[in-house]
């Protein structure tokens, strides 16, 4: 057995099985040693920030992480952005990064860069495989770090001698560090702030933005008046019909003030006390409100649902939460408007849905239109950088392939990583992609406004400016082997969306909606 | 005046007058400075790939730098890899990377990460800007670090708060380091290794791969009896008819053992003694012929063609260069091959061209065909990250707008950047895409077999075919604004070519090849 192949048994093990992989000449013995290891599905895409967004995607939804294969630090490098977000996500993900031999490095040949630095960034685990009877025991370790509580990414540095050298051994699984329980003592201090009366907001992230921590935040919330709210990009939102429906906070930094005016207390569960994406000039980087105390219940690592249902068991022992009840817009009529697309999704979400939302400026309105629908999942932009939507939700619909996933796409982010949709084409993935085509850089012409930019003018303009010449979504995703239509009114979009649903495999609706601002 | 406006002054000043974009809201006042400054001109490409790409292409042509705008970490980390290949190249570019206020930074707002990190693989110069009023100065320190002899990768971090505060001080320019200048002693002790009548190499790089090096190679050659070889991957290297065809070392290990084959001494100017570009089970990475030395008679930072005009003034004072001669493949007829698209790119490849080169395998035949072609600079892909051909293409004509520019492009790394085409027809860019579809990785079906990957089946098959959806690259290109044609005979492809260059702006053209392999 070589080193490939014990690094892929191993994964598939320690229950990875799935890689997405765009790989090199370094990495022909991993590719090769798939063939021996028929429990590993290895998913071609066509660009790294597609292979490492799928990872992301993959694992939000399948709660364990897939392996991704790249290429050396400029394949790492290709992938960074994406990587950036799943860390901000915390979510589990296992690179394997294919290196030159290890005696080829001091000869500098043009691919070698260091590849320690850029792994060092995602402030995740590291590794560098050094012999081949060790790449079992890497790979293990590495599936056990990906998932130390709260998820991070594990990179596991394979040299192409290691891996082609004999003498592999796979290795069994690995423990990973679970969730710590949060003590009595800090749920007995919280449920006290709360009894006091004073202002107070709950803000959960993390794991507790599915069921079970929603619930539990929506029973303390009616039971003691405390404001409940969601970070603003959680990593996996369960929403709709059946499910409290708890607000998020918002992006902007003026409606975090509105959202929190008047707080004494910010009860902290799984996520960090509220800052601002940018700083503006003249404005505050911290939304903690003045004189507000900031209380953590759970920090990230900490096993956030079981100190939220032990604080909801004290504060809260007869209180039951509050759900959404089911609940559609009508079907609006006429030309596509920011306010009715959202209302056409709410309308027709089907059962059981995965939102990748990288809808941006464009979606705003989505959650009030999307509450009372069926229940579904949503994935958010968690590190802010764009190019996420596409691959997220190529990797969703790998781990559910039973569900329809939904992606709202805004054009400025879809050109980063849109060859992703190629990759759905040739998994016949069930993604239907909302392409928000408002041929603007829309969130920035708002932002150029925001943060004081005098003095702007058409140059300015014209480097947020996305038409001349107009991008024709529905070529670029026939190109691609998705089928596509364009739909310019809420009509067309219903009929796109039901004929998108209806057939297998994905498609692309070249949705034409005009800026918000 | 604000650090925006001092820097963009100053870049102006110092002889960098355009700016390849893709901002984001920590930049914002940069972007509004451009219309103050109208002798900037800034070009948006909607992937930082594009962006960084296009800086190199530009900078290849210009023989000065761009600047570049990225959007904090991530969007540094998107145009690494072009970066790197930037870097291998001794391309002179100027990064200006916003990030965050610097009083923000302490938040970790999501898109925080760690940009020096990022910055310090590239090996070559970075500064964070910490004051408004030495915005300027850094600025210009920037552009004559980039500019230092070879060339190099310059990164300016911008905080957001530094670039909108009031006091920037535009800075004059600062002169760069000049390339050293080589020693006659370096000069005779190299003549009198050639003068030994033993076999000898002589192999040129970087700037003496343009006409006066070349000529001086020549002289060299022709007088002593050395065989005269090009660097592997040269960032700009000046060919066709009247100027010296000099063989390119080979990218195959086999191939350059053939070309060194009986070699004693081996005589470097401006390029590293060669290695293999990757490693493979028991086959050395030294390409110098065993028993054979190496002389360097400049290294990369000296005065390369200098040195090359003074050892041919003492081996070679009488002797002339060696010219090619005008001379072009007749037009082939019939279906395409690997082996006749290459002779309608030389029968029709127009005068004063730029070729981007990354056709890769299927490029491999092109040298010959275009040796007699009108005079040409070939752009090649210099540090092995693949997603270089199209922005280097879409810079090099923003340098040389009076000049045809063909990009040969493979198709698997065609959509690494895909976007660069975008950037084409927004700025009517007169660039002609080849795009050689030949629906596989087929270089790396060539190197599985070449690492000795035994045991390979369907599934490693499976991750080197790009076939299952074909691409369609008609249609991608026109969802992007790039008018284009499909080409799988040679006439239709001398037609489209011949199509492509009598209209102004871009286009493409879908080149149907079997591979190689």
């Amino acid at each position: 057995m070589n080193g490939a192949q014990s690094l892929i048994r191993t994964l598939v093990e320690a229950g990875v099985d799935v890689c997405f992989a765009n790989p090199g000449t370094s990495e022909m013995h991993f590719v090769a040693a798939l063939d021996a290891v028929p429990e590993m599905r290895g998913v071609l895409a066509l660009f790294e920030g597609a292979v490492t967004g799928a990872a992301d995607g993959y694992a939000r939804i399948a709660g364990r992480p897939a392996a991704t294969l790249l290429h050396l630090g400029p394949g790492l490098a290709n992938g960074m952005a994406n990587l950036h977000n799943a860390r901000r996500a915390h979510t589990p993900v296992v690179n394997v990064i294919g290196d030159h031999a290890i005696g080829h490095k001091k000869y500098d040949a043009p691919l070698e860069s260091d590849i320690e630095a850029l792994t060092g960034t995602l402030n995740g685990w590291t590794r560098r495989s050094a012999h081949t009877a060790d790449v079992g025991a890497d790979a293990a370790a590495a599936v056990a770090a990906a998932q130390d509580a709260p998820g991070r990414v594990a990179n596991l540095i394979l040299p192409a001698d290691v891996s082609w050298g004999e003498g592999g051994k796979t290795c069994p699984p690995v423990p990973a560090r679970v969730p710590k329980e949060v003590d009595e003592t800090t749920i007995k201090q919280i449920a006290e702030v709360l009894r006091t009366g004073e202002s107070a907001a709950l803000l959960i992230g993390g794991a507790a933005c599915r069921e079970t921590g929603l619930r539990a935040a929506s029973r303390i919330a009616a039971a003691t008046g405390a404001k409940p709210f969601i970070e603003v990009f959680p990593a996996r939102l369960e929403r709709g019909a059946g499910l409290p429906n708890i607000e998020r906070l918002g992006y902007l930094a003026e409606h975090v003030e509105y959202q929190l005016q008047g707080v004494k207390h910010l009860i902290v569960a799984g996520a960090k006390a509220p800052v601002s994406f940018f700083a503006y000039p003249g404005k505050p980087s911290d939304l903690v409100p003045e004189g507000a105390h900031v209380h953590t219940l759970a920090g990230l690592e900490a096993d956030v649902v079981g100190a939220l249902q032990d604080l909801a068991d004290v504060v809260a022992a007869d209180t039951e939460p509050v759900l959404q009840e089911e609940k559609r817009p009508a079907l609006p009529s006429g030309p596509l408007t920011p306010q009715n697309w959202v209302e056409v999704i709410g309308a027709l979400l089907p059962d059981n849905a995965i939102i990748s939302d990288e809808a941006n400026t464009s979606g705003v309105l989505l959650p009030a239109a999307t509450a009372g629908a069926p229940r579904h999942d949503v994935l958010t932009l968690t590190g802010g950088a764009i190019g996420q939507g596409i691959p997220v939700a190529t990797g969703a619909a790998i781990a559910a392939p039973d569900r329809p996933v939904i992606n709202l796409q805004s054009d400025g982010s879809a050109l980063y990583t849109i060859s992703a949709l190629w990759t759905q084409a040739r998994e016949k993935s069930n993604v239907t992609t909302v392409l928000l085509n408002n041929r603007a850089y829309a969130i920035l012409r708002m932002e150029l406004q925001r943060v004081g930019a005098d003095g702007s003018g058409p140059k300015a303009a014209e480097l947020l400016d996305l038409s001349g010449p107009d991008m024709d979504f529905v070529k670029i995703a026939e190109g691609m082997g998705v089928p596509a239509r364009r739909a310019t009114t809420t009509e067309e979009l219903a009929d796109a969306f039901s004929w998108a649903l209806a057939e297998p495999g994905p498609h692309l609706i070249d949705t034409i909606v005009p800026p918000l601002v």
